[in-house]
């Protein structure tokens, strides 16, 4: 595997890459790397002939009073475990590779952005929308892989990559689980022992409303009330939000009554966690 | 030439191009094409393989109130000019193409966009940052030319373009002017014949402050002073703005020590022309 900082030092491998006629499939990530993040390179590797992951902590994705400073960073590890799965790039570039003296432009997605993670975050996902966006134009990848347990970032992306016209087919796999249940995720070592116990409510509440629907239940609010009730039982839990949304749009809805989203962002002491299901 | 009005019968055509290792010159215009955009396409021409002009009445770049249902159009004229002038494909997508239901994704740039004519057309360059972005996805071209009588506007698309990283390489054409020195749009057939012949007080005057330039004057002030004085003598102009910024990112300057850009935008009746000149 190769590890590239500059854009035109990774523009000038993925040249030589199309020029061998390879696919080319990308994992872009902000590091710390877990077995969710192994799983999107694992996936890239099975269908693409070339794979290039990206670490970069993006600053335009944090607000103010949230965790930039102290978000968790293991380079040298994410570099091994990249390899291992399967990576053939590395691209790390510096906040000032990529926000150089003079930035100034931003990609916002309108609508589905001020729901949701939206309200609390106001500003993430313009850092995100601009981030893949820049990242895109740089790896000019075929198809590009994103965990579903960010199910709002892969929808954002993926109405920013088609309403802009960009050729990357942007595939959701699923979120992968530690063995209670709990959704991997770099901030999982925020949390002390009992926090991470009582954050297996998550996925439990989640699969509750999952048999719920599957036993003809259609109301939105019946639903996410089940969900809001289990994890308001559990003391080290605060919901920030449990909400249902209709798909791919994160339209209101009242009945699930075609593909919808349920999603919770819900914090255990400092650290917010998320989670979701799509109910079909 | 051919005439293309689907995305992705532009792409199978530029798709070919490429193949045949053709570089790509790209002329984004709004059509009632006269010798400026003539110019751009004539420019790209000797520089490309392959041109590529597109027609677009852009709706997200009008405001309210503004003459998007009344700019003018032509497009068998356009078509033929287009052709004679060099270009291999014109590009002609419907609104629905380009902004198909449920779009929602917009590109701004910070800073320049809220001087000149941003604070009097507050939501334009967005609009016209989108659909650049857009277009040059769509066409992906080596080089895009641009008439520098919109200044702001190629100041804009150069900056998106560097920071969203595109690949595409921005090129400013000098103003084409008719004989008396008026720039040449397509909105001047908006004009009256008195207003046609007011109208050159926008160049003399621009002109009037490269000379005193020369001749040493450098306060800012002074030499937008000069202008506004010479058109507010006119009794058919009615001054919107007119103002000097700093190169490239139009910042604010008191002395005219480098690069800077004496820009103007006045009404002519109904009628709202803009026009610039680069003091070095």
């Amino acid at each position: 595997m190769e590890r590239v900082e500059t854009i035109a030092g990774a523009r000038s491998l993925l040249g030589r890459a199309r020029s061998e006629g390879l696919t080319v499939g990308f994992v872009p990530t902000m590091g710390y790397l877990h077995e969710g993040h192994l799983t999107l390179i694992r996936k890239a590797r099975e269908s693409c002939g070339y794979v290039v992951a990206s670490i970069f902590v993006n600053p335009t994705q944090f607000g103010p009073g949230e965790d930039y400073e102290t978000y968790p960073r293991d380079p040298e590890r994410d570099a091994a475990l990249a390899g291992e799965a399967g990576a053939d790039v590395l691209f790390c570039p510096s906040v000032r590779e990529m926000y150089p003296d003079g930035y100034a432009t931003y990609v916002t997605v309108e609508g589905m952005t001020t729901k949701l993670c939206g309200v609390f975050r106001p500003t993430h996902f313009r850092g995100v929308a601009t981030v893949v966006a820049k990242l895109f134009n740089i790896v000019d990848p075929d198809l590009a892989f994103f965990g579903e347990k960010d199910y709002q970032q892969l929808l954002v992306v993926r109405r920013m990559a088609a309403d802009l016209n960009m050729r990357v087919r942007v595939v959701g796999v699923p979120t992968v689980r530690e063995a209670d249940g709990l959704a991997m995720s770099s901030r999982n070592v925020y949390l002390n022992q009992s926090e991470r116990a009582a954050a297996v409510v998550l996925s439990r509440s989640l699969e509750a409303a999952r048999r719920a629907h599957a036993a003809g239940e259609r109301r939105a609010a019946e639903l996410s009330g089940l969900v809001r009730r289990m994890i308001e039982a559990e003391p080290l839990a605060r919901v920030d939000y449990v909400e249902i949304y209709g798909l791919p749009d994160l339209t209101d809805i009242e009945l699930v009554d075609g593909p919808a989203l349920l999603a919770l962002a819900v914090r255990f002491g400092k650290t917010r966690l998320i989670d979701n299901t799509v109910l079909p």
